[in-house]
């Protein structure tokens, strides 16, 4: 794809939310600015503030005029987790959720590279450079479940995974198509089918048939507790994981933890049938502990607007985006830049 | 609690099973001998191996014999990973998991040390000391699931996580208990209540109830995702995790692994009403890769021996025990000792 302008939806959100979405504006502007590209923005009130002062979540008019615009840079929501004024998972439930699963975000993609010089948790890192393709639109993410008898010693509550066929092969055939991109072709499935047979077979059968598809492309599988083992010992045995809703949140935040931080993981909720548009973010939260002190590191933020450049097309600017962060890091030695610092001292490397 | 002899049920199960419960044995006779104890011990075929010699996963007069003695050492069971002959799951189903919930297991107890010298893949790991407490017998293990149209592009597979006040009560009361006779005094309770609200709420109101019992145990909460960050960026902030079957599973392994690996997690699976034997096994599984050639550590084995003693009242001797493998790991510097000859060596310290 190419056009001579992109309608951007901004969601700066909470915390640190708007101070790293700032600067992913600041590199994205000029990065497009670059190919001759105008980017239009309109940008959203929504979050943990908003529903104090409104009461709303995600009111439906919001919801479809981003249904018209071709991408959305998403920074982060969420009050403090002491604030009680707001019932816990409402705003991840009713607005974060609710956009992932209303656009049909069913690739949730993250990728996962260690930067030379950023420091790793690691003793031994090694050559870390894979991404997880996360199903976003079901397993125990779909809401499904309820309390009976709440807050008496009869209580019980549960939690439905819901998986189809369709949902899990259309992301199973994503991380193949992508694995058959790079160069070591290779996929693994997380699940954990010896206690969870049923939706375990599901992934596991789906897994089986995609492969055949993708005959230049290997696989193998792991129980997710093996996984969080690999991903310490031997993180680099890793080139696409594609597995459900809830280990690939997990995996995740693991995979950014020792690829050098929350501070550097991007993301995409993507919808690769292009019947809504996508959702770029970054994986880290909105850090309340740290807001409004330009403390926050905007790279992941900087990172996932490369992946919306990916989506959109403009694969040249993508790749000047990570270029310029990854020269960027390279220089980090650990003094603290501020958010605006980092933005501008990207946004110089492009 | 104190007798002159303990009936021992002992199930070696597949692969590296029966090697490492063999030098868990070897230590149990000589520290329980020291205190004028004797050991009985019964010995029970069951696992892979089994299953396909006889069709058997677990009889009920095999489970109804079990239930007579005083306690059940585990060794791991399972086939390899490519054996097609086996479905998968159907041993830990209906064998290992049909154990932990017929005998009420509700106390999954994991403690995770790293002992001076032995290799975390972590650069700096810090002083790690710290035990899981995993609920066993409710949550998405419980197998209540199914699958509609299988194989077809209309399959719905579903798995149901049941959660009740009951079962969690019981398993964050005996968190805090845990927690009031340790140092810091500190319960975690780690679970996603952002996203799976029904079950994740249960857990914290419980929480909130039981920690009023408790008025020296402070306490606070995680999200699964982010645990799994702090549990490579600084595992020692963890004093006592309490978390739900699954979320356990995952933490547990990856805590194995940042403490110098699954080769020296014990578990136990303990009834606390003392209703039924509880029992105690390694963390690991049975390495079919490696099994019947004398290279696997049985270290993990000998610890659960030790939580099975502490379980059984014999604190002196689970101590003793701990520290003739604290004293024996001291001095590991990566040579390859064969199973036996750790075994023999830890009981020389003893
Ligand atoms: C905030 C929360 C609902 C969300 C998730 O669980 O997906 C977050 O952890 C993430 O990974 O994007
Ligand atoms: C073998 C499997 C069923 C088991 C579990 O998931 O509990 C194992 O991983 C464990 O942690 O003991």
């Amino acid at each position: 794809m190419s056009a001579s302008s992109i309608d951007l939806a901004v969601i700066p959100g909470d915390g640190i939310g708007p101070e790293v979405i700032a600067e992913a504006v600041k590199v994205l502007e000029k990065a497009v600015a670059a190919e001759g590209v105008e980017l239009k923005q309109t940008h959203y009130k929504l979050g943990a503030e908003h529903w104090l002062a409104t009461g709303e979540t995600l009111p439906d008019e919001v919801l479809a005029d981003l249904r018209r615009r071709d991408a959305i840079l998403f920074g982060a929501v969420g009050a403090a987790p002491g604030d009680t004024r707001i019932p816990s998972g409402i705003i991840e439930r009713e607005m974060l959720l609710k956009l992932r699963f209303s656009l049909d975000h069913y690739v949730n993609l993250r990728p996962s590279k260690l930067y030379g010089t950023v420091g790793s948790p690691l003793a031994n890192p090694g050559d870390i450079d894979f991404i997880v393709v996360r199903e976003g639109t079901e397993g125990p993410y779909v809401g499904n479940g309820g309390t009976l008898r709440a807050g008496t010693p009869h209580e019980v509550a549960t939690e439905v995974s819901l998986n189809t066929a369709h949902g899990v092969e259309r992301v199973v055939r994503d991380a193949f198509r992508r694995a058959s991109a790079r160069e070591r072709r290779h996929v693994t499935l997380v699940h954990k089918h010896n206690v969870l047979v049923f939706a375990g077979h599901l992934w596991k059968r789906t897994v089986e048939a995609v492969a055949t598809e993708f005959p230049d492309v290997t696989h193998d599988y792991l129980h997710v507790d093996a996984a969080t083992i690999f991903m310490v010992t031997d993180p680099s045995r890793f080139d696409v994981i594609v597995t459900d809703n809830l280990f690939g949140d997990i995996l995740t935040d693991l995979a950014a933890a020792v690829t050098g931080g929350i501070g550097l993981a991007a993301s995409g909720n993507i919808n690769m049938d292009r019947t809504a548009p996508s959702m770029f973010e970054p994986v880290h939260g909105s850090a309340p502990d740290i807001a409004g002190q330009g403390k926050a590191d905007p790279t992941a933020a900087i990172l996932s607007a490369a992946l919306l450049l990916d989506h959109l097309g403009y694969t040249a600017a993508a790749r000047k985006i990570e270029a310029a962060v990854a020269a960027d890091v390279e220089k980090r030695d650990g003094d603290a830049r501020s958010t605006s610092a980092v933005g501008d001292a990207i946004a110089a490397e492009l």
